[in-house]
């Protein structure tokens, strides 16, 4: 008996938190020691904001919040300052959360003054009757909430400008074109991806048992017409239920909406009872790849495990549990 | 052989249109002989704008289309003409198209200005790189793309203003409110969920096997704050998986996003093999309420067979077969 109740108490005390920061086309032979060190230690300052709440009994809410708003802050990833711009020259943001255990979820999209997507997200999701808000009027109840606003050149970085300038001299022409043909070929170059992707996002499961996921993007660089990706979409790019699983993705939006993929990797385990393993290669090895997109996904189940599987060169990435070692990895293994 | 040939030439001729027109507190108590006459004209009007399409060999996808704007361009339903108005005294509409065929879906959110929404979520998906746009930017393609655009006041209708000031006088706190608490306790008061929702919607199914479905909203009234609902949401409002089935949902949109609703009835066919009667009964009757919502939806599979499960007191509904018969109802059977 004593055994199975320190067991059990044992089992209380796990936690993990896992987090992304895109995929892309990320080769090794295209980085620097510099930049490979500052984003390392990026994912590992968001690790240990994540751990130091978890290991306190936090909730794995509060944990994705912090890790997403200190990667959203970082100018090195695609969400919050660092975000990509739009073919009109802006920043606009786009972020959504999910709590598993009542499957309450908050999202805003098309935002471009609100410093933490993550936590308008989360006041839509805690404050409002509503899940999904977006543009001008998503701003308003950020402001209503108390909520840092700040002036959209905020976001400017020199990186992602440049990025959009070349991207428009591949692609000066403005009209709108079939369905993924032109995105297909662009996208086919190296280098359009990475700059085109990129996403932030996080998944943990706390002492309690409770599951959370938050995802937070910039979108795709030079994106059009208040262009909408999977990151606000409840089901496709963000999806957390205690039954299951807690899911955040990142890659080629339009096709994680079409798949639903956030959700469907829960459906997976919890209707055909696959492997939180099992049920994350078959959406980004299997279902995504068939349709012709591409990306990857961070996910932990209810007990714990983790799954980080993409299909581009590389992924930002890594997980924490209750032992405080930070695992961060970026290239393929 | 012969027999084999000609049941299987039979077979391919078989098609389905299925279309609804919101759910609610539908009473017949509360209805006068001339509006329930109205409403049912309405109906067997677009089953047989898309019965004119399927029975000459015409795609899923143009049958739905064309449904849904014959229910956008009425006053009764609370899509296009007849959108309901937001706290702000405006409409802004939200729909979504997907293809069962290849999964390609589109989908415009707080738009107002584009006369049919469903054919601007169509041009999203055929004609641009994108599945997603909202507001402005959603309307400079709908503009580019030559659909037609019209003054916001197209949309005013005397029955709908009368509703805003209705819950506006309800709920004059402006004020957002805990996650659904003050959104149940008005829906909780009979009338209020027959303004508050409605939603139009058509499924079908082609002679060539194809399935499509189709979504469109004026969302609830006194909406703020750029709110969305599950109607623009692919996996959430709209599905469609020639696999599986088309489905297309109507209710308290906040909750069917929450579940991903349309993806998840696909899921429980494709995973867990249930019949769309089961699945389609498994979200409306049990997961649906379990979390504190209500609604219906329309589905079809990819044999025909029609599911049009409600848990409000009324849906306004139809389907079509390729005997050209219209069966329309209302109330609970």
């Amino acid at each position: 008996m004593a055994s199975v109740q320190a067991q059990q108490a044992g089992a209380t005390k796990k936690f993990t938190l896992v987090i992304h920061g895109g995929a892309g086309t990320i080769l090794k032979k295209n980085m620097t020691a510099e930049k490979e060190k500052a984003y390392q230690q990026a994912l590992n300052q968001a690790l240990q904001a994540g751990h130091a709440i978890l290991s306190k009994g936090g909730s794995a809410l509060d944990a994705v919040e912090a890790a997403v708003r200190l990667l959203e802050d970082s100018p090195l990833f695609n969400a919050g300052k660092g975000a990509v711009f739009t073919n009109e020259g802006k920043n606009e943001l786009d972020a959504s959360i999910m709590n598993g255990k009542n499957l309450a979820a908050g999202s805003v999209a098309s935002v471009t003054t609100i410093r933490n997507p993550i936590t308008a997200a989360r006041a839509v999701m805690e404050q409002s009757q509503h899940v999904m808000m977006v543009g001008p009027g998503a701003e308003k109840f950020a402001r209503q909430q108390g909520l840092e606003l700040v002036d959209p050149s905020y976001f400017y970085t020199e990186d992602r400008w440049q990025g959009l300038l070349k991207v428009r001299a591949q692609d000066p022409d403005s009209v709108a074109l079939d369905h993924g043909n032109k995105a297909t070929s662009l996208l086919k170059q190296p280098g359009n991806r990475d700059d085109k992707y990129g996403t932030v996002g996080a998944v943990a499961l706390d002492m309690q048992g409770n599951l959370a996921a938050a995802t937070s993007t910039g979108g795709m660089t030079n994106k059009k017409f208040g262009r909408i990706g999977d990151a606000p979409i409840i089901g496709a790019g963000t999806y957390a239920d205690n039954a299951t699983c807690a899911v955040s993705c990142t890659g080629w939006g339009e096709f994680f909406i079409r798949l639903s993929v956030a959700k469907t990797v829960s459906s997976l385990m919890e209707y055909k009872g696959l492997s939180l393993q099992a049920a994350t290669n078959e959406m980004i090895h299997k279902k995504v790849p068939q349709l012709g997109g591409d990306g990857g996904l961070i996910a932990v189940d209810k007990n714990g495990n983790v799954a980080m599987p993409f299909n581009t060169e590389g992924m930002y990435r890594g997980y924490i549990k209750q032992d405080g070692k930070a695992v961060v990895e970026i290239y393929k293994n």
